[in-house]
């Protein structure tokens, strides 16, 4: 196990040196410590590590060496990494940690970060949490947990350094200065009134080319985007991709100013949710971890497993009522896979094709018709061709016209079945509130099973 | 087309709103507009988008349409909205204007844009534009389209701030003053000595906090991630997303700041790559635009079909060496398709799993057999569970006991051989430099079907 983390602590510190170039004293450390291969060096090495790359380290640790390094860690370190992994990894080292562990942990977290981990940690952990807390931070705790995870409230930070709109320049440079250091993405200043009611926001630059008795209201940009805390997540994300932001007020329906959502927060929701997406269209419930025991992932997987058994028996419940006909001809048994699989594949592309659309809302009622008669027309232009191609490779093979003529209508027809359920499955999921990419693919290759074996076989019986 | 255009651009109010809820002005002005129906109207309403939401808007039009808004717009304006749109739109765009538009619109863009742009730009575009250009902008030209697209050096701006180490800080002040604004994300400002090396960085609140006379080279920060132009982008964005950069120095092999990685065009690269990735997946070449002209689609879909034709085409030719053992026993073309099909799907969960591992770096040599072993057991386990079923199911719709083993057997197998391919697939190709998203789906179905039909009838000719 240690030579395994060392393989990957040495592979890491390529990524740590192309982050910390500069850092040439920190590189002769690491590049010292690389020879010796003990225990007590590597817990040396871990201690000096970013959470971040601690926390990708575990991420890439197989389950028992994640589990020592895990429990060797001290509270305030592992706190740290624990908000930094990512949701799957997360989920297996808090299942791997005793409760009594898990509330020191917690100790060494500010509300706003408990806040944002309260859904995954166990309710009795949450519960010796809470004790500890002082009211403020018990009303914040519940009303964060009170936005979906799935939202603006649940991302935001409310760690936020908003000045008054009464006080000058001079006042708010001496505030910053009394505070020591400002939060990560704190620029702009965000501008509230006595009531805590958001007015604006105030740049570092401005507060710095401003003469010292310039009152905070004169620079003041009023023109800003700001999100509701029940505002949908993706929503903001494109927001933020689209208008470069970094960092967004979070304004109640009334105008008070409760959070801040910062463009660190809405790079890992991208990331996730892109990750999601390609777990979900290869039939991967939610996140998976690459290291989970095996038990979990036979579990996470079994379900679409399970689906794709029915829907493929199913299928081939087709063949069976064309047995007298295959008899008759066994080499259309060779064949009708072709017309299924070459179906399944093009309706895939379509899927992948409008999952994109509908995520970036480029997908509307204005424009599906066009994308529906743009998806037929490729699906029989390639219909002709390829279909034409089959056809006159199988006239080859075996000889026998009829059968070339079968197999290229079949595989014409499947491909035009297949441009339409591949529009219009991603399409319906959509509409009725669910993730296109989970199940889509899996619906399309029914269809297009059943089809390819129906319309291959029906038309063998009808014309040969 | 006037309606559809109206009708997104009414969706598209809803996201303009959310993201600029404040601005009631305009919001009334949005509201007042939708009522009315004519193509002036619709044009005075582009004028004031955001060049992001006119980029969205052009993606989310068929082609006639966007091609009449296109050839509608100024030049200042369809150069910035050129510059916000997918790669695969502006492709689209690109081609629908003549050199003498294209060499208007690149007279509005500054050197940077130009640099970042020069790649879609046709060549004689180029040619007309350089000769406008003076001496240091012909060189930067140049010094960027020598970095490869998947590099930093791509990616970055040149458009920077930097300040001299032996200055101080009301001297800096007084410099801002007099460029008037600072580039975005120019917080922190970069720090050189007279030879241009970069020496560190100065954020806006140090600079606030500091009395005028304090010497820059006290309050300059110099530990910090720096990037070499050379450096992959992927990598990159790891690191943006892992230490939650905005802006990160980049620097020669000999010390010299030459630009800037901002946080806005690692976003953008991060998102890219994801959708790249998930189109790769389902068999689609680089992006693809949803509204692309018909031969075009059909063309971009048209190599991996013809792969999958012919890997279908291959794999059946199993089929046709049991043809005596299925005339036999006609059932079994009905149980055929089953067996290739589980074995394809989980195969392609494997790989959905090994790709984002390999994307993240978390696989890796020391801990390749790990991940091999546990989805070796994964498929075992689930081969046992779901074979044994479909076994079952099958002795009681055929009531014949060893066509309910063999296809038990074969499922098992079938599964096991798919962890192995959907381990291996990926990992090798990534090996060789290949993007494992990019074919190893269409390899791992060509395995997984050729062995579903080898293994079930060959064992059906065997026990039967």
């Amino acid at each position: 196990m240690i030579e395994d983390v060392q393989r990957l602590l040495d592979r890491h510190r390529v990524l740590d040196d192309l982050a910390r170039r500069q850092v040439t004293g920190r590189r002769a450390v690491i590049e010292d410590l690389q020879h010796r291969q003990n225990a007590a060096d590597i817990r040396r090495r871990l201690r000096v590590l970013h959470p971040a790359d601690l926390a990708f380290l575990l991420e890439s640790l197989p389950m028992g060496d994640r589990r020592l390094i895990w429990a060797d860690l001290d509270d305030a370190v592992a706190a740290e990494a624990l908000l930094e992994v990512d949701p799957t990894v997360r989920e297996s080292l808090i299942a791997a940690t005793p409760t009594r562990r898990l509330v020191e942990m917690a100790a060494h977290m500010d509300v706003n970060d408990l806040a944002w981990l309260a859904d995954a940690l166990p309710p009795a952990v949450l519960q010796q949490v809470v004790v500890d807390l002082d009211d403020a931070e018990r009303v914040l705790l519940r009303q964060t947990a009170s936005f979906g995870t799935g939202s603006v409230g649940h991302l935001m930070t409310r760690d936020l350094t908003a000045i008054q709109e009464s006080t000058t320049a001079a006042d708010v440079i001496e505030d910053i200065r009394g505070r020591g250091a400002l939060p990560q993405y704190a620029d702009p200043l965000f501008v509230v009134d006595r009531r805590n009611i958001f007015r604006g926001a105030v740049s570092l630059q401005a507060l710095l080319l401003a003469p010292a008795a310039t009152p905070i209201a004169d620079i003041t940009r009023h023109t800003l985007q700001t999100f509701a805390p029940d505002d949908p997540a993706p929503a903001a994300a494109r927001a933020f991709e689209r208008y470069n932001l970094v960092s967004a007020p979070v304004v109640t329906d009334r105008g008070k100013l409760i959070g801040r959502l910062t463009v660190d927060a809405v790079v890992d929701f991208i990331q996730q949710a892109a990750e999601r997406d390609a777990l979900a269209m290869a039939g991967l419930r939610g996140g998976e971890d690459l290291f989970a025991p095996v038990w979990n992932s036979a579990r996470n997987r079994s379900l679409w497993l399970f689906v794709n058994l029915v829907t493929a028996f199913l299928a081939t419940r087709f063949i069976g009522l064309f047995e007298s006909t295959i008899t008759e001809l066994v080499a259309l048994a060779s064949l009708m896979p072709i017309v299924a699989s070459v179906g399944g594949n093009t309706g895939n592309q379509t899927i992948a094709l409008m999952i994109r659309g509908l995520a970036f809302d480029q997908v509307s009622r204005a424009n599906v018709r066009y994308v529906l008669r743009k998806e037929l027309l490729v699906g029989l232009l390639n219909g002709v061709l390829w279909g034409g191609l089959v056809g006159v490779a199988v006239l080859v093979l075996y000889r026998h016209l009829w059968l070339g003529i079968v197999l290229m209508t079949a595989v014409l027809l499947n491909l035009v079945i297949a441009a339409v359920v591949g529009v219009f499955v991603p399409l319906m999921l959509h509409r009725y509130g669910r993730d296109p990419a989970q199940g889509a693919s899996v619906l399309l290759t029914f269809v297009t099973d059943s089809m390819g074996f129906l319309l291959f076989l029906g038309l063998a019986r009808l014309l040969l």
